[in-house]
Order: structure tokens, then C-alpha cells, then sequence
């Protein structure tokens, strides 16, 4: 990739320019959203070596991991993606087969999630990092689900593994490339976190008030959804965990429950369901009732307090 | 800055959550525009060693300049920003004095602004890399100043010094911190661009319908207003550009014209002003005529073709 236009002209092979939410398409100072709706906005950075190593992501995990986490987020607030931008950060040693894989995977999510590409911003640098913020309206009910809305004796619920995106980046770092055969759903897990739309907009329309993606491990998650005031008492048992989970922590030795309930990057739904709400919701498809609000903050799993925190960026 | 926790406090210390186009502010998974309105939005990148470095910008100067480059896009849209997300990427080295520095400038701009933090993501990185989205609402018309829109005859305008940036990004990469008593007007323009998001707002009144910002060089970016079809004929006299650019060229031993339509980061508005709206638009401030728009693709400076382009982001 010589040039800057070189790399525009690959990118509108990829992406279209129009969208219906679009009343003005990537190309000037500024692309223009269509008015009427409420907007939910959110930004996510993907960076080499610190979310992604390119030793073991092909060019296509990346792009797709990288629109991925976002989506996640629209996700959480029940929504309907239609659009992102895109600030890419990209080390000139990457070809012109690496960016045809990237953009190839990114776009054929983009399509899948009907969103447009709506502009951004190009830099040399001497890491790639992908910086995209994503944008969504409401479904139905016009109202996107936030955090905190939780109430005691409100079912918390989960949908989507976790600890099997945790697992897989361990599995990863230990055995590279190799790691995809030793445990390939959690590997998968790590690689292509399947952002849970339509999920979110099935919660959103049963009535969920109470509702984020888990990206950090649920320890650290569910305190962020629940709110200073209240305290979960979870029960998850080892024998619910995906398989690949329950192998992987048997070979380094934790337990399977707390790898779990540490795990990063799962991109689950995690949910609160007041009594009134709960038949329908737990008719959505991959739903796990994972414990209950309490009144008194703080966790308990499966009996006992667990002290132990989350995934911080930015400890060293 | 020892963890994310700290970082958000501080950020909260400095950036209020509310604004009225803000539904929802930072916080949740996303955060929510208020409905009613067209959104433009745009994205830049800002990044260490590659945008700034940190041997000659303060930490004020990197929290207010990531910001203005971005202001400088809704200007160049006629519009008024409400609200903007930040991507960070954090080296360790950097201490509590320096975020400090940084978030209040960063802070100053966006109050003077008038907008709001609206979420973001924190990350370590090995460069300091700022990553902004950010949001504009269309004034009064409720138009959006586009490019293109141009016919022959219509006469181009700039307002903001041509040149003056380049001329202080070559002063300060040559005598480092010292280079700020060599060139002060030069310098300044380089580390503290002034968005100019009233006077977008002034033509956007007085009826322009074609206006960008210079970032690339007037020679880069004149075309890109113009469209392919289309040409200019410019008239740019020496004794008209800041007598930073004239001494800075004579050190240097170039044509200050070419410092001056060569020049990046400018960030002055170019537009052009159909016969009709040229009285209007000839008394917003700054107003300065460079030429008219001639039905020839190619551009003409003071009698004679050019042909050098201006800046290429990946060029290596």
C-alpha cells in the first residue's frame, strides 16, 4: 500500500458509501446521520500487542474482531447498529494481501449487521490499532437499556459463554497458531466474539431495563451493573461452562468457576430480569439465569464471597 | 496513573457529564444524542511522532491541539459541535502533572466549545495517541456545508494563514523548544490551531454551499473542494501571507507562496462564494479572496500551473 488514495480506493471496494441512515456518506469534513432518532454512540480501541497479536490473528480475525467488540456494545443497549467510522492506525509493513483479508472480514460483518462506513481517519504507525466508534438507534420500543435499573430479588441472567474468550487468549499465548487445535471453541471464542444484535433487541423488546456487555469478567462487570447499592448472590455451577473452559482449567490448575467469573472479553449479555418480566425473557434464546440482586453489595458465588477483581487496562 | 479507575476520576474532575444534546452521557455502554437533529461527525487521529512529539508540545498543547483538529472539521461543515468520544491510548511514563496539563486544556477548549465528553476507551500503548469522534448539529438553515457545489466563476476564499503551521512544524523540528522565540506566530499556529467554528457558522448564514478545512495544503486539498472536473486560477500575492511565512522562507530558501499552498495543517477554511452571496460573504472575518473557479481541472498560482502535490499521510 504506496499510497493514501490507494488505500481509499480498497476501502470503497469494500464498503458502500450510502445507507438509510446516512444523509451524507463518508468523502468531506464531516458524514451526516439522518435526524429523527436518538443516537447511541460508543468507541472501542483495538491494539496490537495490548487487545490482538498478530502472530496468532490472521489479517480477517482482525478486522472482524475489531467492528466486533463495537457491535457488542450496541448490543448491550438493545439496539440496531447502522453505521461506524473508523480511525486506523497502520504499520507500513502490512501488504496489500493483508488489507484485501482485513477488510474483506470486516466489511462481510458490516454487511451482515447492515451498517455503513460512514468515514475517518488514516495514519502511518508503528502498531495497528483499529479505533472505531459505532452508532445505533432504538428498535421497536424507542428506548435503549442501560445499566443500573436493578432491583432485589431481580433474576440476573446471562447469554453467551463465560471464561471461554479467557481461555482461548491463554490457549493462544501459550501455543500461538497451534492453540486453534488444542481448543478450538474457546480459541474462536477469543478470535471471533459473535456480537449477540438480535439478542439484545429480543431483550429489549421482552422488557429488560437492566442490561451491558461483559467485557472486563463478569467480577468486575456486575458490580458496574448493579450499582454501589446492591449485591448479587450468584450460582454458576462448573458443570454449566463450556467444555473447552472446564478442560483448560483443568490443565492450569484453576477453577473452572473462577476462570469464568474472571474471564475478559466474553462479550456476553449480562442482565437483570424483575419478577414480572422473567417468563419472557427467559424464553430468549441463550438465556442462563446466573443468581439473584441482593440487597446488601457485594458477590457471592456459589455460596461464598468472592473477593477477587476484573481485568484493569491499566495495570502493569 | 496507576489504574482506570484514577483515570476516569480525573476525567470526571474535568469534563462535566451533561449537555442538552446528550441523553445519555459517559458511563453506560454507549452513550445517547438526543433525537430531532441531522449529526455530522468526524473522526481524527492523533499521534505521537507522527502528529506531534512531545519533545516540543507541552502537555497542554497535545490535550488542546487533539481536540481543535477535530473542532476544525465541524467548522468546516458551517456547523456547531455538541458533543464528542475520545479514544486514548496512554504510555505508562506519562504522570498525573502531565494528564493534568492535558485534560485542562483539552477541557478549556471543549467548554469554550460548549461540548460535551460523551465516552471513550482507555488503553496503554507504547505513543500517546488521542482518537476523537466528534458530533455537530447544523445552525440556523439546518444546511451542512459540503464541498463540491462549485461552478466556474465562483470566486475561492480562505480564511486563516496559509502556510504559517508548516512553516512552525519546520521551525520547531529544527530548534526544538527554542524554535517557539525563533517563529512565535509560526509555532503558535502549529501547537494551538484555532478552530474556526463561528465563522463556519457566519458563511453557513451568508449562504456558502461549498467550504472545507485546509489540512493537507491548499494544493492538496483546493482540488478535493473542487472536484475533478473543475479548476482554479490563484492569485496569492507574497506581501499577503503572515511575515512568519516570509522569514521562514527566506531562512529557508524557498517561494513563500509555495510554503504557503504547500503547507499541512493549516487549518483555515477554504470555500468558494457564488457572484450572488460574494457582498455577504466578503464581510465575515478573516475573508480573503485567492481566485476564482475556472471550468479547466488543474490549478494556476499567479499566472503559472502548478504542479506539486501537497501531503501524502503515507508517504514514507
Amino acid at each position: 500500500m504506496k499510497s493514501e488514495e490507494q488505500f481509499l480506493e480498497l476501502i470503497d471496494t469494500y464498503f458502500p458509501r450510502d445507507h438509510e441512515f446516512l444523509k451524507l456518506g463518508r468523502g468531506d469534513d464531516c458524514a451526516v446521520l439522518r435526524g429523527g432518532k436518538d443516537y447511541c454512540v460508543s468507541s472501542d480501541i483495538f491494539l496490537e500487542d495490548v487487545h490482538f497479536r498478530r502472530t496468532y490473528f490472521t489479517a480477517e480475525d482482525i478486522g472482524y474482531k475489531a467492528l466486533a467488540v463495537n457491535l457488542s456494545d450496541i448490543a448491550a443497549m438493545g439496539a440496531k447498529p447502522v453505521a461506524f467510522t473508523m480511525d486506523l492506525m497502520a504499520p507500513a509493513d502490512l501488504d496489500e494481501e493483508f488489507w484485501n483479508g482485513f477488510f474483506k472480514s470486516m466489511s462481510m460483518l458490516a454487511r451482515q449487521s447492515d451498517i455503513a462506513l460512514a468515514g475517518g481517519d488514516l495514519s502511518r504507525a508503528d502498531k495497528l490499532c483499529v479505533s472505531i466508534t459505532i452508532y445505533g438507534v432504538a428498535g421497536g420500543s424507542g428506548e435503549f437499556i442501560t445499566r443500573g435499573n436493578c432491583a432485589p430479588g431481580d433474576t440476573l441472567f446471562t447469554i453467551g459463554d463465560l471464561g471461554l474468550a479467557r481461555a482461548g487468549f491463554h490457549t493462544l499465548e501459550a501455543f500461538g497458531e497451534k492453540g486453534r487445535e488444542v481448543f478450538p471453541a474457546a480459541v474462536r471464542a477469543h478470535l471471533r466474539p459473535k456480537p449477540k444484535i438480535l439478542i439484545g433487541t429480543l431483550l429489549n423488546a421482552a422488557g429488560v431495563k437492566s442490561l451491558m456487555d461483559v467485557s472486563d469478567g463478569l467480577a468486575r462487570d456486575l458490580p458496574r451493573l448493579l450499582g454501589p447499592e446492591l449485591g448479587a448472590d450468584l450460582t454458576i455451577p462448573a458443570s454449566d461452562l463450556n467444555g473447552n473452559v472446564l478442560a483448560f482449567s483443568l490443565g492450569v490448575g484453576t477453577d473452572p468457576v473462577e476462570t469464568a467469573i474472571l474471564g475478559g472479553e466474553d462479550y456476553a449479555l449480562l442482565g437483570a430480569a424483575s419478577p414480572e418480566i422473567l417468563d419472557k425473557v427467559s424464553s430468549v434464546p441463550g438465556f442462563t439465569a446466573v443468581g439473584t440482586v441482593t440487597e446488601t453489595p457485594g458477590l457471592i458465588v456459589n455460596g461464598s464471597p468472592f473477593e477477587t477483581e476484573g481485568f484493569d487496562h491499566f495495570d502493569s
